[in-house]
């Protein structure tokens, strides 16, 4: 199964692309930065994130789309944007019949490090680590895309939906349902 | 000129396209509203809203697309549906090459109503004035698209940049320039 993931920004929207296996094994594909230019008008900037999130979906044909779920109370300054880029990388999926599923930057820490709290420099080492990487991603926006398609490929739900009992979920895997199930959430909601 | 007016939002989003002749002859040409289902996936209901405004677009090619701006503080419950509406509104009209205009709400209804507090009813009834429509458009999203393209037309800004003096200006006209220029704004700016 091919996964891209999308860390949305207006400036910086991070794409990154993974394949899980059996047992999940999962191997690194691709990783991309699209950029816009903050001295162009809007709506420019937007076609230019479009266009590039719609060229990596056509080139590497993911079976499903993870995007980080943004929410209201985050930085006024950027929050609008990255909620545009989001609904971007959405329609984009969309447009080609790929499903989508939505994951807080908390989910995708706990899948990448155990820790959902855990900062860029930890993300992008365990991504390196997992993805058997020579050198970390960079930007952290690179490392964040690939974050959150990682955590799709390993969610605890896949894992129990597919067969799999908690006991032989990984450490990782283990503290992220428990932390789920603190935070009443069980999983991963498809709609925000 | 044919001008689009957008009022974004995920669950009802206005569009009104009227066409604005010589000596500012305002003329009615259509207005809908494209709705998407709030039991969708977000993922599909984006794509509903965009496939409606691209529709739209290539029905009535407008020569401008004039978009609400949203704002960060505001409803928190919709601002990133309301956000993402807008950024799609943004790229249909960006992907065709179409300028955009972007305006408050305060913008809209001081253009229609010389009262950038009027309320929804007394923008339905002098959208239907300046329109010479038989009753007032509704829903209020159908009466808010019509603002923001009757805004679009009777910018001040416009005026004044297409050499017609300030002493030429309408009432409803002066009381906005007024406005803009306590609120120390003068005419519209194209990016967020």
């Amino acid at each position: 199964m091919i996964i891209c993931g999308v860390d949305p920004g207006l400036t910086r929207c991070g794409v990154g692309i993974i394949e899980a296996g059996p047992s999940r094994r999962l191997s690194f594909i691709h990783v991309d930065v699209v950029r816009s230019d903050p001295h162009q008008p809007q709506d420019a900037r937007l076609l230019t994130i479009f266009n590039g999130l719609c060229a990596h979906m056509d080139a590497y044909l993911p079976d499903v789309v993870s995007i980080e779920r943004v929410f209201a109370q985050e930085n006024r300054n950027t929050v609008l944007g990255t909620a545009q880029a989001a609904g971007l990388a959405m329609v984009a999926a969309a447009q080609r019949g790929i499903p989508v599923s939505l994951h807080t930057p908390t989910e995708a820490k706990l899948a990448v490090t155990g820790n959902g709290k855990a900062d860029k420099a930890q993300v992008q080492t365990m991504v390196a680590k997992i993805l058997s990487l020579n050198a970390p991603p960079s930007p952290p926006d690179a490392a964040d895309s690939l974050a959150l398609a990682i955590c799709h490929a390993l969610r605890p739900e896949g894992a129990i939906q597919g067969g799999e009992r908690e006991g032989h979920l990984t450490a990782a895997q283990k503290q992220w349902v428990q932390a789920l199930q603190k935070s009443g959430k069980r999983g991963v909601r498809r709609d925000m």
